[in-house]
């Protein structure tokens, strides 16, 4: 846990830190959130973060707590304060405190809340050799391009696939396809190379980590199709993987206890894993 | 807003009471509650309140914070502390604080958040004249019957309902059925004078309203059917009206702007709010 945390403001060590009991955040799920790798004292994809954090709040009929430029400056001076070189950035935005109602106030003061966590993500054993996965059903709502802190079905899920051996669970849609993971994206590679993953609609969130792995797989002249896939192409696919801020991108070995490639790492995957890391340390702080 | 709260244990002065920014109710929607209506001091339906958070918590494995009957005492203190005689007590229990991880910790020190406001509900012009609907899509998603704090959608529904100059906003789902409102259940009475709400599923909540008022019809000899209906059978109803905790039975003069029963409210809906409210005040606090 970090020494120190950002709350409206100012700086708090972190026990002082609280939020009111009043905060449509806690009472509606009425908030948004972000999380940005840190990496060898590089924060990686921050603009695309930020960017995202605007998106989300743009669709919920809210602003940016502050301005883009002045969040960096937070951030920056957050990271400088707990003396964080490698883990993540937490921001949580919610649109404020009000008397409880499900009508939604206008001009609230919001809450903005960021926290660091010191982790080496990069030496993850799950990032370096692999985990199992789960496919289980998709009952999250209509807007997961949105990132709401409505992750209740996401932490069931994630939960389920812990408890049953696995590592991470895939969500199927009513039509068989698979939408993402818990906290995720999900990519496969089919027999003939080609890199697989869903096209971002309602459906999914457009991972910041999943774009960033896009534009690698195209400077690296990989073939790239952005479609819906099945449980059971996933699991007769030639690799597999999942991607996001904290699980950079993670080898699936395995899918509902069907090995993958025979369940070692892909080539492909392998190759996108170590550009996304190169990429990633470039960033400067 | 009321002068005291109850928080983890103790009654504290409003501005006292926070909760912490690692509450994984804050984080993640992981967290349940209940509105329970006070009419001239009486409590209405106190212990199938208790019993459904008991529901909610159990779905999401939890458990209560306290015993049924410590809660009880708990409440009954509030309302004592803040003279509480007509409004409501909203209670909240999340999961507790904890490093933000998808994965649900274990045996976590749950929070439990009691608050009350004094309104008196029976005074409300909605429930007395009437109100406008609107029908919207439900995107929410899979377990409507756990009432979490998850409202987003409900919350984006009902303001979308209020800015189309309607009170409430009726929930269709994909197969064109009626679902339920943003914080309220849907019922009509068909021209032939039967009542008609949706059977209790996954994707609705079993209202503690809803419930009383069947048995209420079951003691008048309304004929009543439970089954999904569509927002054209309802805009032909003879009636319709809504009915929770804050909203008690309000009558729906119309719906997507084609008037109900010519717009006035109908005769059984008036014995059934009627009658709710005897039942209600019969209640000893």
């Amino acid at each position: 846990m970090s020494r120190f945390v950002y709350v409206n403001g100012r700086f708090l060590r972190r026990n002082d830190a609280y939020i009111d009991i009043e905060d449509r955040g806690f009472q509606f799920g009425d908030s948004v959130y972000e999380v940005i790798f840190v990496t060898k004292g590089c924060l990686v994809d921050e603009q695309g973060h930020i960017d995202r954090l605007a998106y989300s709040m743009g669709e919920l009929g809210m602003e940016l707590p502050k301005s883009p430029a002045t969040i960096s400056l937070l951030i920056r001076e957050l990271i400088r304060l707990n003396g964080l070189t490698d883990g993540l950035v937490y921001m949580q935005v919610s649109r404020g405190i009000a008397p409880r109602d499900h009508l939604i106030p206008r001009n609230l003061s919001q809450t903005f809340v960021m926290n660091t966590r010191q982790v080496d993500l990069t030496a993850k054993p799950s990032i370096n050799e692999g985990v199992d996965v789960i496919t289980v059903r998709d009952i999250r709502w209509g807007r997961c391009d949105i990132k709401t802190t409505q992750l209740l079905a996401n932490c069931l899920v994630k939960s389920e696939a812990i408890h049953a051996g696995a590592d991470e669970a895939w969500m199927v849609d009513e039509n068989n396809f698979v939408t993402e993971g818990s906290s995720s994206n999900a990519w496969i590679i089919t027999d003939d190379q080609v890199l697989v993953t869903r096209p971002p609609t309602h459906d999914i969130l457009n991972g910041i980590t999943r774009q960033t792995i896009i534009d690698i797989a195209m400077q690296n002249n990989v073939v790239f199709e952005e479609r819906a896939f099945s449980p059971e192409e996933a699991k007769n696919a030639a690799e597999a993987f999942f991607t996001s801020a904290t699980s950079l991108a993670t080898p699936v070995l395995s899918i509902d206890g069907v090995k993958i490639g025979g369940g070692v790492i892909g080539p492909i995957t392998k190759i996108l894993q170590d550009q996304y890391l190169r990429y990633a340390q470039q960033t400067s702080l």
